[in-house]
């Protein structure tokens, strides 16, 4: 499985995603599930990935290739991100309509994916986007504003509780990265190295890039101090009133 | 949906459930789902239960008409809590298989029920069980153990971090209370009052018994509480590094 977030503040986005994939608990391995499209000072576009990994890849190949032929439709040229969000879907659906065909009537597997896609075309607003597999997207707003695809449910909590308009890029990617071990810590199928790209607004390139493998000083230490926080927390919670039942 | 837990530690088990009940977002209502069977100074049987309400209660039925008939196979007289987990597995089937046939084959509601079944019968040990839909059943143990059904995965996290063996039962209860928060606040299909059942080793009674609103002074306290404590822990993780992103 997957765990992908994006998260819209005032200052910017947030994107952050795991490595892992699996077909089974014997067929593990580590993709990137963050894929940055970058023309600097002109438009910046990211893309998170959920789902099958082989209709995942097949529009990558899709997006690249129209971005090499330079048409009118590709990443490069589409004029916003609303469109650039139908684009993709269209892509989606598309390989998706194909891998079905190839793979028969017969087959069981899900060749479904879902997609993330943000970012910030010119001087236009920032702004992320959830395209469904179905092809058609929502746009991530109001009081929460965070996406969630893949395993959503361990890491949504801190996000529910802490991602605001107000909150700073900077506190926005650790709560990302807080999120993300939570969901790592229950759940074997989502895993590192963690990407993470805080993107300030109208900077226009995806220079705050963090690759965080297991091992990472910086993840080692967060991962630690949030453990002790967290205790910190729980051991100055108030006792139960009047059960008798000594602490 | 619901979300219902119980936790094992060496001092006793603790037993935790939500009372929201819902067939559709205007269909919303509140049912116990945690049923207590206790014969002071004999025994103590805690159900929690999630699922097809109309399965639950045919099953509750079904258990009270046994209770009454004082058969050799009912709650208060197996003689062990496999084999009562094992009986209730044998209920739960056969209340299904009864909805089945009343439905008929047309019909695309599952009629599926998943109960949790703890306590302790005379000098034996405490135990916990998850009697599956299938009525087959398994047994809590290890080092994280505790066992969810209903929306667990919000309220795992905070779980896997803090149940342990050597856990008070007073802060085990408070864990689990935690745990319920977190899922209320991220799934609006979990809703107070929750009930909240500690049970000290060897005590064979359920004196310690919590039902707590939503507006209750200890409840309001606990959230708050956490609440905060989760606030400080965040502010006091560690910055991300070299980014040039200030806080």
């Amino acid at each position: 499985m997957t765990y992908c977030l994006a998260a819209q503040v005032d200052e910017g986005l947030v994107f952050a995603s795991d490595s892992r994939t699996h077909a089974g608990v014997d067929d593990v391995s580590t993709y990137r599930k963050m894929h940055i499209f970058e023309w600097p000072g002109e438009r910046l576009l990211v893309m998170l990935s959920a789902g099958n990994l082989a209709t995942t890849q097949a529009v990558l190949r899709a997006l690249q290739r129209d971005i090499d032929d330079d048409g009118e439709e590709s990443l490069a040229r589409l004029e916003t991100l609303d469109a650039a969000a139908a684009y993709l879907g269209r892509i989606s659906v598309s390989c998706q309509a194909s891998a079905a065909e190839a793979a028969g009537e017969r087959s069981q597997v899900s060749l479904e994916a879902t997609f993330i896609l943000g970012g910030q075309i010119g001087d236009q607003a920032p702004a992320i986007h959830l395209v469904y597999p179905q092809g058609n997207f929502i746009t991530v707003a109001g009081e929460q504003p965070f996406i969630q695809i893949g395993e959503t449910q361990y890491g949504k909590p801190i996000l529910d509780r802490m991602i605001r308009p107000g909150l700073s890029l900077q506190r926005a990617g650790i709560c990302a990265l807080v999120s993300l071990d939570s969901t790592m810590r229950s759940n074997l199928s989502v895993g590192p190295p963690v990407d993470l790209l805080l993107y300030p607004r109208d900077d226009l390139t995806a220079a705050c890039h963090h690759r965080l493998a297991a091992e990472d000083p910086y993840w080692l230490s967060l991962r630690q101090a949030w453990g002790e926080g967290l205790g910190r927390a729980f051991d100055t919670l108030p006792a139960l009133p009047g059960d008798g039942i000594s602490e």
